[in-house]
């Protein structure tokens, strides 16, 4: 791992912030208000941080103008510090920049058109007619499907699986053991026994989609499964067939989308959130976290369901009144027409 | 990727249909009835989607004899068009469809036995004592475990994982990523610590099983788990040790079922449901999504827990009146008995 | 498979426990007290299956010492005969030993410090820098990521990935499908776009950490997240960027912790459960399973949320009333008012 330094008038100057400091100090890495030490820089992005400000040991800090005159170190004015910081994270990211060519044990077929500026990790495979585009990434034991089409600058991180016919757009970003364009979950009954029905559609990514660790995408059973432009899925999601997601729409961990669901642009829903199969939801729609949704969502705006946590023997007596909550209701109703009736 | 060409006539007849129309009309695809172009075959299984059938452009409908005098193409006139579907949907799969025989860049163990008509994909390792039976397909990736036995035309998509000593009966379709066969969840506590407790048992699965992507199923700690015929496991599952699931039940993705669960058969779990350990649910329950079971479910029909989806503002003080619930029912109760006195 | 057989006065001096009965007798296996056959001991935890005690057929039972009596055959006492099993269970584990050395097919960078005792097996991939412990087993496909450095006696299952920089203590136990070390879910939104936040953190496990099968550990945005001594997670879980577990906390499978959080040791999470971001969760708190923690916990003791399967038809009823909950409590005061007066 190189050590790495800048000039902070430099950082200054790549970040379009105003510097209120010395632009000769030497910068080597990032860290929290509290945790910095100097030769580093720090952040200032949600105010309740702000106490942190007057003892940091950073070298400079990147904040907003309202709060420049506390730091008594360098500054960095942006008017959205958090950005800022997200900018300048990867000028430090340690992860390995692999080197372009193909790995001597990665199984590349004839037919497939690899980009003399792509990178093909150990172990992995690219099957027939595959296209992986310039500077892409292709990560140690990655299998890439026969006839997927991978956009320029994507990276696939290690273990990544495209089932075939997959597309990706440019700078999509997949994390390791994530599954794209396994077979939707269709099947035909006959007299109890279930029948496969072949997956014929395909999934299709804009571009700058982030698909997380062990997240699963399915393919669709005729029309397509499509993630819009700027999605970013968090770790162990399920995406289920024909399922549509508008442009920058983002969702954390263990979310789940039932198929031939529609999700419009701009949703964030929280972590194990779910919705059934066959809705449409709105642009703009945030669900909590473990919400469930089982109807269509016509309006932008926060939605939740459930319960939080209580101590067991509290929870315990509420939970078995819920089971009477109807019959609560009709009792409720008839005192009330004996009282005011 | 081989364009496909079938006669309407040789379709029908594999189907058993009943053809209404021209039997020389060239096939060469399937879609919905909205998005067909001619040369596709359409089908009508939801009755909601009728009003599509004057419209369509399909050379022709699969339809149930009720309504196929609104179908102004060809029919295929079946009782269950869905099933029609389901099976005319293979003719299409644009899958490869890999060779037999072993891959350069497998590592197979000399003391395995793999069928020659088997085929065994790039940068597989089948480990010693292994079984695999004829027409078996062994995607790329994928490990195969110590004396494993894989039932003739199953197919492991690339990437799956077997651990030692796991069954699989005949024409099962695993997903990638999938894991069978890890370790159960099991240890013993001395003083605060853990110690974890080897799980002997296997995992057993029946005939035309399917396990999505990216789906666990883990080893009985003494005895084995066991998956029954033609059980069907969406991706995402957790599958416990020493569980055991009933014929033909299927479960839609990030169900979960805990330790010795026993699942009767043709049971049909929603997304996200959840069963609790060494519990029994009886044949043919349905859970809707996100339900936790928590004691024994002893008779069939469609069971339910949580609630669902409320704007943030109505729902919030709805939650708070659940830790309060046991308290309103006091006092209804207290006030029944003043007024009925 | 070799056929493992030892006498029973070596297992009881082995684990510590009196023994009841004859030394020579030649035991072959382990077996619950309904299952088990001659050659085989057979253990009594939980009093609920007592009643198995009189009729079974197992050549030795370990059994606590207020129960001996009731054995029909030879004991082997001990206070703790569940810890007993897990110790024993050890003996008899038919997992397949892997022989020191690097498999021919794995590809290991000339940088890799690999001890001469560990084990590395086919198609592996061990990174620039990485440092392999002795003893240490690196399962068929799995992907160790540059500078990794795994303590002694760790054994990763088959198709692990670890990204670069992730720290393993000793004697850890990683099942098939992890990924540790994935990319935090970090992003700064710019007008409705999401910029990545790069993840300069690592992940650091302590000594004996399980980890289940495609379970994924985030690696942290600035600082580490960290997984203390003695820590169990089973399959399916999340642990998000930054999150640290105390020493000796196990999870069900399929919970969900999300950033920054600090959770406690001696923690007992039932599967499914989730704790929001950025909360603190006090020392031994047991969640019952699904249950949803959106606050800090600063007391032991266990907790619930949500509610528990009833027929849908019930149900339906109830989760209609849910949303009027709050109307249904002012009209109850209102009640009170009048007849209170």
């Amino acid at each position: 791992m190189t050590k790495r330094s800048y000039r902070l008038g430099d950082i200054a100057s790549e970040l379009g912030a105003e510097l209120r400091g010395n632009p000769e100090t030497e910068i080597e890495g990032l860290a929290t208000l509290q945790a910095a030490a100097p030769g580093q820089v720090a952040f200032l992005a949600n105010p309740s941080y702000a106490r942190y400000l007057s003892d940091t040991r950073a070298s400079a800090v990147i904040v907003s103008p309202s709060v420049a005159d506390q730091c008594p170190t360098n500054v960095l004015l942006l008017d959205n510090p958090y950005l800022g910081y997200a900018r300048l994270s990867h000028w430090f990211d340690p992860a390995p920049v692999p080197q372009p060519g193909v790995h001597a044990s990665a199984v590349v077929d004839a037919s497939a058109q690899v980009s003399r500026s792509a990178s093909i990790g150990p172990q992995a495979v690219v099957e027939a007619g595959a296209v992986i585009g310039d500077n892409v990434v292709v990560g140690a034991g990655c299998i890439i499907g026969a006839r997927c089409n991978i956009g320029e600058q994507s990276v696939l991180r290690p273990r990544v699986t495209l089932a075939h016919d997959i597309i990706l757009g440019k700078r999509c970003h997949i994390l390791s053991g994530a599954v794209i364009g396994s077979d939707g979950f269709g099947f035909a009954n006959e007299k109890g026994a279930w029948h496969r029905i072949a997956q014929l559609g395909r999934v299709v990514l804009g571009d700058d989609v982030e698909v997380g660790a062990n997240t699963t995408i399915d393919r669709g059973a005729l029309d397509d499964t499509v993630i819009g432009n700027g999605v970013k899925l968090d770790n162990l999601i399920q995406i289920a067939h024909n399922v549509s997601i508008g442009d920058h729409s983002a969702m954390a961990a263990m979310v789940g989308i039932a198929g031939s669901t529609r999700i419009g642009s701009h949703c964030v829903f929280g972590g194990a959130s779910g919705v059934a199969g066959h809705l449409n939801i709105a642009d703009k729609v945030h669900l909590t976290g473990m919400t469930l949704v089982t109807g269509d969502i016509r309006e932008a705006g926060v939605y939740s369901s459930g319960t939080s946590a209580d101590s067991n023997r509290q929870w315990r007596k509420n939970a078995v009144r819920f089971r009477q909550l109807d019959a609560m209701a009709r009792r409720l109703k008839e005192l009330e027409k004996k009282i005011e009736g």
